[in-house]
């Protein structure tokens, strides 16, 4: 799958299928061998002998603060999020800044202090970085990229390969509020709703998750850009399976219903930042879902529907109604710089 | 020291004092006892117990290219060179993308390639990465950071504290081909000569040094921003010691020369993509040229001066006529963009 496109548009970078078609036809294609083909949120690598976890993500949400948080804390969740849903606990954190000219001190300030607290509250260290500055203008304020590594969690193992038709999906609570949030704060909608985004690092659930049912987990995934619909199409398309949700099972906060609504967003594409998917063999998965509910931040924990044979390498949402529906990854870019 | 400018200027980027003052007086205090006090180009951190190195890097140069290199080669090579002058041999690299609505795909895959190129001559692999884009005009074309992960080397201990009185200067070649390439690239100086960007990976130098001379190795760093100038006023005031260069010792190309004297820049502040700084114990000084000057890339090697208890904290330059001057950090940023 050659990359056809002649120019860079807003869509591949908003975690859709032109971000993967970008990434799958051009990046590593050209990077030959040296990009994993799982195109995992993280890489594992051994470094003299011994394995760890590697990530990097860049952030360029706009605007850089709103309702729940702001770049710092994503820029330092993003990444320890990325680690816990590969199975590896983030101990230490590089960032880099590109600040614009005439940046107010007191705004980076403020994004240093967000990072240092996010680093803190997830229990990982900040050890190095760079900043660049660019004319006013080149940059909105800011662009932070953060690179995590991280030790492995014993016994957890996650991989499409290994998921099995009778497995679960359990999503860890509410979607929708971090997309939502950003569209609200940008302030382009004649529209008010009390959201926040749901940034937090999720490690403390994986870790929750691992200690009661590390053997069952087969697959972890933090819907960010593109959502839950196109966390689990990668994931179809991976392990050939069919995965059918359940659209009543899908915990949502009302104000990010609404929204919903009345933009003609369906929330199943809308980033979140503070929420993971989990695919679980199907005798570990009471024990999962205890070990979830029972932990601070995990109790609106759901299993929102299961794996099966057919339709293979798709996603199949079963609607109140009774009817279904095939839901695709994100197409276009509805939400541009969400994270 | 706390930060006081009310807002980000282009010499917070540019890697001499300004940059300084921004890391120490904000960075490092709010980041708490979580950034290294040395500051050096990478970190070492231990996973599990095994020690690695890491260090991250962002790339906002500008034209993304130019003779002898690009954007993505100084990705590749810039990281590897940070790991390399802190002791270590990278192994793996992640690199993020934050690209500009409408860049034609001919250039992003022409920098993806070279990317692939740089670190297959590295011997590093590319493991990972991310993509963002943002609006037209907000990026130029785009920027590239990258952070790699290495083993240390067996031996080499990179210290300012070790630093004594009567170490040798190494500089590993001629200085101020990527700053003045660059400076010439963007056209604005009616002005021309033959250059290019040194930018190369110098492991295979670092490599060379440490086989025949690591228990002899100080310290090491690449004069990139604020160039050598600011990389020994640096060590000087980490050490507490005094750093003597000869002017005429000083490896230099005819074309930077001659820019620099009409241009009224001091070579010594200007970037290099290519070099190296090593402080080397007196008793090795001669097999660590002997190393140096063998290894293909490394002919250009010269003892540029000492290290002397006087003057404390200072870098002193002795000119042709034999008059001396003291050289600072980079003020100000004469070259933005460099990097």
């Amino acid at each position: 799958m050659r990359f056809r496109d002649k120019q860079i548009e807003m869509a591949h970078g908003a975690g859709g299928k032109a971000s993967r078609k970008l990434v799958e036809g051009l990046f590593v294609p050209l990077l030959a061998g040296a990009v994993p083909q799982s195109l995992s949120d993280s890489a594992h690598v051994q470094i003299n002998g011994a394995p760890m976890a590697i990530t990097t993500d860049s952030f360029v949400v706009n605007p850089i603060q709103f309702p729940g948080g702001s770049i710092g804390d994503l820029a330092v969740n993003g990444t320890m999020n990325d680690l816990a849903v590969s199975g590896a606990i983030g101990r230490a954190l590089v960032a880099t800044f590109v600040l614009e000219e005439g940046l107010p001190t007191s705004v980076l300030e403020a994004e240093i202090r967000a990072m240092a607290d996010a680093a803190r509250r997830a229990g990982v260290s900040i050890v190095g970085g760079d900043t660049k500055v660019v004319e006013h203008g080149k940059a909105d304020k800011m662009y932070i990229s953060t690179t995590g590594v991280g030790e492995l969690i014993h016994g957890v193992r996650v991989d499409a390969a290994s998921v099995r038709p009778g497995d679960k999906v359990i999503l860890s609570g509410p979607i929708g509020n971090h997309g939502i949030t950003i569209l609200l704060a940008r302030g382009d909608l004649d529209f008010e709703a009390d959201l926040r985004s749901d940034t937090r690092c999720v490690l403390p659930l994986v870790q929750a998750l691992a200690k009661e049912a590390a053997p069952g987990i087969r697959w972890m995934r933090d819907p960010t850009r593109g959502g839950v619909a196109t966390s689990l199409n990668e994931l179809a398309r991976d392990c050939g399976l069919g995965i059918i949700i359940s659209e009543e099972q899908i915990p949502m906060d009302d104000g990010v219903r609404g929204a919903c609504e009345l933009l003609g967003l369906d929330p199943l594409h809308i980033a979140n930042e503070g929420q993971f998917l989990a695919i679980i063999a199907p005798e570990y998965a009471d024990s999962a879902m205890n070990a979830l509910t029972m932990t601070n931040g995990g109790e609106g924990a759901t299993v929102i529907g299961e794996v099966r044979e057919h339709p293979a390498s798709a996603v199949l949402v079963t609607t109140g109604y009774g009817g279904t529906r095939i839901i695709d990854m994100l197409v276009g870019d509805p939400l541009p710089r969400i994270c």
